[in-house]
C-alpha cells in the first residue's frame, strides 16, 4: 500500500534499489499531448547520481524506456509504463546491511513492518525509488505547460548559508548555471564550498529547496481536506529525508508574524495581491498569484564516519559507510520537488474540472 | 470533492458557518468499541469559541448528536452520522460579506471557484467546520486507547514567545491548567499578556502547536507515498491558517544540522533510540520512539482595523470586521490538531493490519 | 467501511432502520445547479413503504431535511448533507430479531462481522437504507438532465410474467401509470395478481428491473477496470435483495447467442448502430445509443409464513415475520434503479473531463 | 483513470496490444509469502492464445517477469512490478484497423474517447491486457491459499449446451481434463463440437464461466455499497466480452423464484445452511458456505465473415478479420475469472481485517 500519488492523473511507482529495474504506471494521463522524452531524460539527469562533484560518485545513466501509452509521440489516454533498469549496483558495498540497522534510516523500521526485506543498498526505502517520479513529474509538467503553468525549483538554503533574496529578484533562467542549483553566483559558491568541507570530514548537511509554481489557474484545491497546499505538503514530506514544509511566508517566520502585516491585499478583479504571504493560495485553493513553497531536507543519513549501532540479534556494532553517497541532497532534490509539484497541481487540475458542468 | 479524510477509518463532513446545522459521517470505525460522549464533548468544549478571554466571544455550545452506529454506547462498525445544530449565528455581522472580498481570507477564491457562494460567516471556509474534526478524532483517540496510544497537543509559541523545552522536560498533565493550554506556567502568562495585547489593538499573531504521540506501535505508515510524516503533514496543513509543519527535530533547525549530530542511534531490539531528531518515524514508518512534530498557525486573518479591499465588482472598499473573532487560534486549535493527528494515525495503523497475513 | 458510492460526485450514507435517522453526505456535486427539492421528495414518494396495495404498509413519509451545500435554491460545490427521520418505528415488532438470526438475512453475517448489533428492524442492513440513495441519485439527475442525459427505470418482470417487448415499443411516460410501474396495462394488470396472490399466501417472488438511459454522452467510462458496465453492475448489485445483472442484450440469452447475429452494425459517424445487444457500450465506454440493462431482484426474505432457523445460542427456532413487509420488491425499487444509475454515470461523465485537456 | 483494482491489495496494469509489452503493479501484497512463479506461469499458460485447437492461434508464451518486490522467493510487502513481453506481433493482420471501426468492438469508442489511439491489435481495448489480471490474480491465490481459500472456475455453458448439474456433483479436480474446461466429459464434447463448428462458419458463440469459492471466512465484505457480490460482479463485468453476472441461484431463474423455496435455512452455529441460493453471501457479506457464481459472455466480436461497418470518415465499408481469433472466449477465461475472483476476495478479506481491534 501507499505506492500510488494523486487520483485522477495517478502514478503508481515500484522497485528496490538493486533489483532488476524500477518503474512505473501512470494512469490518467490526458490524450493528445505531445510528449518530449528528451525532457524527461534530461530531468532524470539533473537527479541522477554522479553529476557533479557535490553528488554521489554512483553512476547510475537512468534511461527510461517507454512501454505503453505513447504512440506516435502522442499520450493515447491509456496508461504510461516505463521502466528503468539498475545498472552500475555493487551490492557488495551493502552486504554489511543484511543484519544490521543503520541510524536514521528505514532499515529497522522496514525489517519489523515486512516479515522479509530486501536489504541490498537500503532495497524499496533507498532515494533511487525518486527516479519514477521525476519520469511522472517531468510528463506532468509538459500537461501543464498546455495550460500555461511553469515550475521552478532551486536550493535556497544548504545549511546556515540562506539565499535571503525574493523569488521576484532572482533571475529564475539561471538555476542550472551552477551544480548546486542556486540561482545565485555568490551564494551558490559557498554553499559548495560548505558540501565539499563536508564531504572531507565525512559528515553530511541539510538543506532547503524553495518552489514557485507561475500561471496556476484560480480555482484549484479541494477543501476542506484536500486543500492545495495540504496535498502540495503531503507530496513533498513523502520525498526522502523531508522533514519540513513552508507554504508561503517567504523568508519569513510565520508564527511571530502579526495579521496587519502578512494580511495580502487584493489589488483588482483578477485577484492579485499586494503582497503574496499566502503563497498564491487562500482557503485551500489557488488564487492566481505566484504559488511559493519551501521544504527543508535533513543531512543525509549515510555518513562515512563510525556511528554505533545494533544488528537484527540486538547486538551493538559500530559501522562506517562503504559505498559512494551524497553530502547534501538538495542539488540532486530540485527536481524532485518541481516533480511532485507537478504531480500534485496536475491531479488537482484534472479534479477542478468537475467544479462547474 | 475534498470532503473525505482517511481511507480505512474515513470521516466526511459537511456544512457552512450559517447553515441549519455542521456534521459528519464516519465510516470504517472498529466495532465493539465503548464510546465515551463526555469525552467527545469536552474536547468539542475546548474548541468552542466563547470558552475564554483569549478567544472569540461567539458562545456556541456545539452539542454532537450522534445519530447512528453507536448502540447501547457501542459502535456498531456500521457509519457514525453526526449533527452540531448552528445556534448563535448573527448573520448581520456577515452580511457585508456578501459582495466583499476580505484579504487573506478564502472569499476570492471560494467566488471563483464555485457559481455560488454561501458567503454568511464565510459559508464552508469558516473553521467552523473543524468541530466536526474534533467529533471524528475524538472517537478515533478511543479507538487509539485500546492500543496505548495516547496524543498530547500544547502551544509552544505564540509570536514571538517561544516554549523553549523538550516535552521530556514538561509536565504534560498540565497542559489545560491555563487558557493558552502552554504546559508552562511562567510562558504561558506572557503568552496570554502577548494575545491580549493583539486583542487590545485589533491585531492578530500567530503561533505553534507541538503534538507528542506516546505508545504508536512500531510499522504504521505505508511508504513510499503515504508516508506516516507525509500523512501527518497533509492532516495539519488542511486546518485552517496552518502554514508550516515540521517532524522530528525539537527545537533545531533542520536545514543547518549536521548528520553526526542529528542521526539517531538505535539503543537496543526495541528500536528504543539516544536521541529522537527523526520524531518517531524512518523512513515514512513508526520507529516506537514518541512521534513529535510542529505546527505553524499564521495569525487569524479577520482584523478589528480597517483594511483595503475588493468587492465582487472589483472596486475598492475598506473593510472592517464585525463580529466576534479570535486574536490568536492556537488556545482552541490544541484538539483539532489532537484530532488530525488521531485520525491519520488510526487509519494507518488499521491499513497496517494488512502488512502481514 | 464501504458507505461511500463514487470518485467525484461521491454519496456517503449513514443510518440504521429503527435508529434516530438516516443521512447522507453528497460530495462533488458541481456548482450552479438548481436544485428542485419536490423532486427528490417526489422519487422519495415513488420509493416509500405505504404507497400502495403492492407495498408494505409501514407508513414512512419520509421527509429529507438538507442541511448544507444548496444556497438559494442553487448548488454551492460544498458538500450537500441531509438527514431523514425515522418515525413509524415500530421496534416492538423486531424485538425478537434480538438473538435470532433470519433466513437468507444479513442477520447472522452483521452479527459475525461486527462485535455489537443494532438488531431492530434489521439495522443497517434494512432497506430503508436505500432512501439515501434516492436523495443523492434524484440530486444527479438533476445534474444529468443539464448535460441531456435521461433515465427510465420500469418492472419488466415479477415472477414468471415477463414484458416481452423492447423498450423502443413501450411508452415511458406511461411508467408511473399503474402501481407495479410496468408500461404495460395488461401485463401489470397480470404482475399485481400475481403480487397479491402471493402476500395473501405470506409468500414473496421476485422480479426484474428494466433500465433504459438516453443521451449519455460518447466517451463515458474508463477501462479497463472502471468499465461504464461493470460500475453500472456494481451499483445494481449494492441494492439489497439484487442477485443478477445483464447490460444489452435486451430479451435475448447471451450465451446462447451467435456473433454474427448480436454484432452491431455502426452505421454513420455518430456512432449509431442498427442494433443495440451492446446496450450502448463498447469496450466499457459509452457509444451514444442507449444505454439499457436489466437487474434481477429474488424475492423478498421475510415472510410471513413459519420458517425453521436457529437463534445466538445456535438453537433451532421457528420464526414468522409480524410486521409489514413487501411480498416483490420490485414497484419500490424503481426509483432506486433509477438512482444508482444516475450516481454511476455522473460520476464517470465527471471523471471523463480529464480525458483531453 | 481506471486501471487499478482494489483498495489494499491493488493490481494496477498497463500496455497494449502490439506495444513494446504489457505488465503492472501489484501494491499491497502481504509480506512474508512464498511466490510460486510456475503457478503464476501455469495459470498463464491455461489464459495464452495457441493452447487448442479451441483457441486463436496467435502464438503468445507470456513469460512474466517479476522485476522488484519478491526476495529469495518471498514478498516483501512492497510493490510487486512485472512486465509481460509482446512477441508473437502481426500488426500487419491490423493495418486495416487505423481508419475503420470494428462492429461491436472498441475502436469507435477509444477513437471518440482519447484523442490518438494505438489502433494496432485493438491497442489498449485488447483482451491481451487480462495476462496482467492472471499474474496479479495468480499471485492473489497464493495468499488465498495460505488462509484455506480455494477458487475453481469451469465453463458451464457455451452456446445452448449447458452443463445442468450443481457444482456439488461435480468433480472440480477435472476441470483441465479437456480442452473446454467443463468437468464433464460427455458435455465437454458437445461443447467442443460446437465450438468447431462455429470456427468453421467463421462465425462465434458466447458461453458462461461458474465459478465456485471454498473456505472463505465469514464476514468478508464491506455493505452498504461495497457489498462482496457487487465487487465480484464489477470484477466479472470489467472482463472483456463479458455481459452479465449472477450470484448464487444455480441453474436457478431468480425473478421467478418464491420466497419459500429459495430463503436458506441456517443449520447451527457455523452458519451451515441447508440449500445456499444466496450463494454464500448475505446482506454482501460472505456467510461461510461457498461462493457461487455465473458471469456470461457474448459471443467473439472478431468473426471471420463479412460485416458491414464504417471508416473513421464515416463512409460505409465491408470489413473481414485477419489474423487468428477465438471462436469462443469460455475455455481461455477460465483462469481470468479465478484471478478477478482472487483480487476480489483478496482485497475485501484485508480490508475485513480492519472491522475488529
Amino acid at each position: 500500500m501507499g505506492n500510488s500519488y494523486g487520483k485522477i492523473f495517478k502514478l503508481t511507482t515500484f522497485g528496490e534499489s538493486h533489483g532488476a529495474s524500477i518503474g512505473g504506471i501512470i494512469d490518467g494521463c490526458p490524450s493528445g499531448i505531445k510528449i518530449d522524452l528528451e525532457y524527461v531524460q534530461n530531468q532524470l539527469d539533473r537527479r541522477r547520481p554522479g553529476q557533479s562533484k557535490v553528488t554521489s560518485e554512483r553512476n547510475e545513466l537512468d534511461r527510461v524506456e517507454i512501454l505503453s501509452g505513447i504512440f506516435n509521440g502522442i499520450s493515447t489516454g491509456t496508461p504510461i509504463g516505463f521502466i528503468i533498469k539498475n545498472k552500475d549496483q555493487k551490492s557488495n558495498d551493502y552486504s554489511n546491511l543484511e543484519k544490521s540497522f543503520r541510524p536514521s534510516h528505514a532499515d529497522f523500521t522496514y525489517s519489523k513492518k515486512y516479515i522479509n526485506r530486501d536489504f541490498r543498498g537500503g532495497g524499496r526505502s533507498s532515494a533511487r525509488e525518486t527516479a519514477c517520479r521525476v519520469v511522472g513529474g517531468s510528463i506532468a509538467q509538459q500537461v501543464l505547460n498546455i495550460i500555461g503553468v511553469e515550475i521552478f525549483a532551486y536550493v535556497s538554503s544548504v545549511g546556515s548559508i540562506h539565499l535571503n533574496k525574493s523569488y521576484n529578484n532572482l533571475d529564475l533562467a539561471s538555476i542550472d548555471d551552477n551544480i548546486i542549483r542556486c540561482p545565485d553566483a555568490d551564494i551558490s559558491k559557498l554553499m559548495i564550498e560548505l558540501i565539499e568541507r563536508m564531504k572531507n570530514s565525512g559528515d553530511t548537511i541539510g538543506g532547503v529547496i524553495s518552489c514557485v509554481v507561475k500561471g496556476v489557474p484560480i480555482g484549484i484545491g479541494e477543501p476542506v481536506f484536500d486543500k492545495l497546499h495540504a496535498e502540495i505538503a503531503k507530496g513533498m514530506l513523502s520525498i526522502n529525508a523531508v522533514k519540513g514544509f513552508k507554504i508561503g511566508f517567504e523568508n519569513v517566520d510565520i508564527s511571530s508574524s502579526v495579521g496587519s502585516q502578512v494580511n495580502d491585499i487584493i489589488l483588482n478583479s483578477s485577484g492579485k495581491t499586494k503582497t503574496n504571504f499566502s503563497g498564491g493560495i487562500q482557503g485551500g485553493i489557488s488564487n492566481g498569484n505566484d504559488i511559493y513553497c519551501e521544504t527543508s531536507f535533513k543531512p543525509v543519513a549515510t555518513l562515512m564516519i563510525n556511528q554505533q549501532s545494533i544488528n537484527s540479534k540486538g547486538e551493538k556494532i559500530m559501522l562506517k559507510a562503504k559505498g559512494r553517497h551524497d553530502s547534501c541532497v538538495v542539488p540532486r532534490a530540485v527536481p524532485i520537488v518541481e516533480s511532485m509539484m507537478a504531480l500534485t497541481i496536475l491531479d488537482l487540475y484534472l479534479i477542478s474540472k468537475s467544479n462547474k458542468i
